[in-house]
């Protein structure tokens, strides 16, 4: 471990190089060992160095050598353009919400939370011991982890009633982050070209891959307290879908959380036209005023397929979800994710578990709620304050964001724009809806970095409004 | 940390539960330390464990709850049969080679290397760094984390002649795993429906992922010294096919290692067709007498798309693999990928890339081609001892698996059936082609557990032959 000599003996190799022919090899590890009187870790450190900066290149179990001089052409890839043929339609750029920004801006546009809401301790603890774990080296079952399996069963079979039967372990699969199982839903249970049901707004990840998966989106007007079942039953009627994509526990973005007879009656909808609903639980971990309730509890027939995701609640580098379905239907995805992804890392799936089984986890899940309605009101009131045009129907109960109206005219993605120009990033609400929008929304996330930010956040949005 | 305390608790509160009513709440944390004189992480311990039996169920930030008797009625999901409709055709069971077995079984139908020829010291130290790092905490780009992206393209790019360009970083796209990219190459560049040339027999799990994308497999023979070109460009001239799926390294299962002059030809090829191939570099790191050369650093223009994966020779919780590709080709590609898996786990990417930046990777590759080699050459001596009606045509210059062609008229997979009563797992070689077999294969794996069976096996699978 010594820096200095590295690039001490690095320095010397650069001499060396610069003499030498492209291709001609360099002195063994051995030799220079000797001759710089250093350690092979250190002579290692060094060509890792020289390798970096391009000047040598090593083919394992034959040598180290230096690097040819290469001619660069501007690359031609016309004929791809042809190949390729038309770009599919609805094909689209990446969301707002996924952008990394300078750390100077005011960030009101990110889906995740920031790091002082996550449990960190905890993570680097799990980590570290599933690193010394069997869970480092084996491969795991293509469903999951049993014992994971079984916590996430055990979570929803928790809160089912008594005359419900809970989901089994072996109703679980266990998955790399939640989006890769919307993409399997939508294939496995929605035939090309056939309606998807989904709620207007709603995540716009879903919206990607139900393009991606070739369906035909059928949207659902939903606000702040939900969808109306009567809507409902008449799209499934009309189009004879059988699949419904919903978020009953404060929906991204508008913050709804179904009541409990709103849930039963969309229950009987689907059951009614013996249909499915796939229940995006991505809010499981962040209630703040109520508890999440969520509507596969209520279901033991095999109509709910429900998504569970620990992404944005445990780390956004431990990317763990799982989806709980019973029946045929589970055999169908199943399938699906087997030929799409195969196997999820036992590490990732080790450390999760471990992380929300510790006695940590529920004082951790206790202060973030305390810290997210924290957050939530002082968005809130520096919005009253500072940026009256807007329009905050609806205080959720819980989720990470605020789902703002502006006044009618307004050009969301210009004013975003503006904004970011002026030093603060929102996203534009266009991006939530799978049609034309019902309105000039913005989506304001309240768990970012830095909240004291929040005020100088509305005063910017207020100035570019009046702009 | 009192085990023994936590039992003594646990047992208590099983009496007490046993006279509780259903739902009924258990005395608080604290009231169970003072009464016990535990420490609060003994009374934790005692409650998981409680949990784990399905005694009692806690309800985050509430409390700790007996958990209500539940009534089991067996679930009838028959209305799902009718709204599924008819399994997609094709759609399987899992390969073979996904099996997991009892320790006492012979085991040549693996398709991963067995503990000892992983660099798990290596491992264990790179996630335990990874879990200090930033990136146990971060969100990684979509693309990957830059410094590993680099390296992947440095890995090709160092094999490039100097009159080709080598990739950038930004051509390379991180993956949870290889077989997300066969799904979402398949899908972004061939339509569904639309034909797919194949090399036959090849993996079985781009067979799945084919079927899964819909696509109509054209096959292409492959055999000991890979395809022929002739019948590639008669194949990609009948069909208008704008996409071949191949193995020039090692192939799997046959070990076929192209020759410079055949991959020029091929490339060749599908420069003519105005094609793309997508090069499944799966056993780059199993060289045993020869280096792998991928067809990808012969080109710069586009044509060849170029897949890398560390799962094998990393570890297989460290599922880590990486497409290179080059025009638009890679943003057609990434729109995939964006919609189907998001990112991938930052934690293990920086692990990846700190095993294979490490001082003791590449003493560990040359062990692990020594041991390949000793392998191999056991498994050649033993069936040529005790196996003489199975055929190994070709001796792999590489890979992980011998292919071993057994006498006309065998039925392979009750050859499998047969074996495995008799303790020995070989994978029938009817997994490997997309359509009818070409004659009676198996496919044996010599990375498995414990080489000292490789006698033993030989001798199991020449008496089941006989039988």
């Amino acid at each position: 471990m010594n820096d200095d000599s590295s690039t001490r003996i690095a320095a010397a190799l650069r001499d060396w190089i610069a003499d030498a022919a492209p291709g001609a090899r360099l002195p063994s590890t051995r030799t220079l060992v000797e001759h710089h009187g250093a350690s092979p870790v250190t002579v290692q450190r060094a060509l890792k160095l020289l390798t970096t900066q391009g000047l040598v290149e090593t083919r394992p179990g034959v040598g180290t050598f230096v690097r040819a001089a290469r001619t660069t052409r501007p690359a031609d890839y016309g004929w791809q353009t042809a190949a390729l043929g038309p770009r599919p339609a609805g094909a689209g750029t990446l969301s707002t919400s996924l952008r990394t920004v300078a750390n100077d801006v005011i960030a009101l546009h990110s889906g995740y939370p920031a790091r002082d809401l996550l449990p960190e301790r905890l993570v680097r603890t799990a980590l570290t011991r599933a690193a010394r774990s069997e869970a480092a080296i084996n491969r795991s079952p293509v469903a999951g982890m049993p014992e994971l399996q079984q916590w996430f069963a055990d979570e929803l079979g928790s809160q089912s009633p008594t005359d419900v039967t809970p989901p089994a372990a072996s109703d679980v699969i266990v998955l790399p982050g939640s989006q890769s199982c919307l993409s399997a839903v939508f294939r496995a249970l929605v035939l090309r070209g056939q309606p998807l049901l989904m709620e207007s707004p709603t995540y716009w990840g879903a919206l990607h891959a139900a393009t991606q998966a070739g369906v035909e989106v059928v949207p659902i007007p939903s606000g702040p307290h939900g969808p109306d079942p009567e809507q409902l039953d008449r799209a499934f009627e009309e189009t004879g879908a059988r699949l419904f994509y919903a978020q009953p526990t404060y929906a991204n973005p508008t913050g709804a959380q179904w009541t409990p007879g709103l849930a039963q009656s969309v229950l009987d909808v689907v059951r009614r036209h013996r249909a499915f609903v796939l229940e995006d639980d991505w809010a499981h971990d962040f209630g703040i005023d109520s508890e999440p309730r969520p509507l596969a509890a209520h279901d033991d027939a095999g109509h709910v397929i429900y998504l569970r995701s620990l992404t944005k609640s445990v780390s956004p580098a431990i990317r763990i979800a799982a989806v709980i379905a019973r029946g045929p239907a589970r055999e169908r995805i199943l399938t699906d994710i087997g030929a799409s992804s195969m196997y999820v890392s036992g590490t990732l799936q080790a450390a999760a578990l471990d992380v929300v089984t510790q006695p940590g986890w529920l004082p951790h899940q206790r202060r973030t709620r305390e810290a997210l309605r924290d957050r939530r009101d002082l968005l809130l009131r520096c919005l009253r304050e500072h940026t009256p045009q807007a329009h905050v129907e609806h205080v959720p109960a819980g989720g990470l964001n605020l789902w703002a109206r502006l006044p009618d005219g307004t050009a969301v993605e210009p004013l975003a724009d503006r904004c970011r120009a002026a030093g603060l990033m929102i996203a534009p609400g266009t991006e939530w809806f799978p049609a034309e929008p019902s309105g000039p929304y913005v989506r304001l996330n309240f768990s970012g970095p830095d909240p004291s930010g929040f005020g100088a956040g509305a005063q910017i949005l207020g100035r570019m409004l009046d702009a």
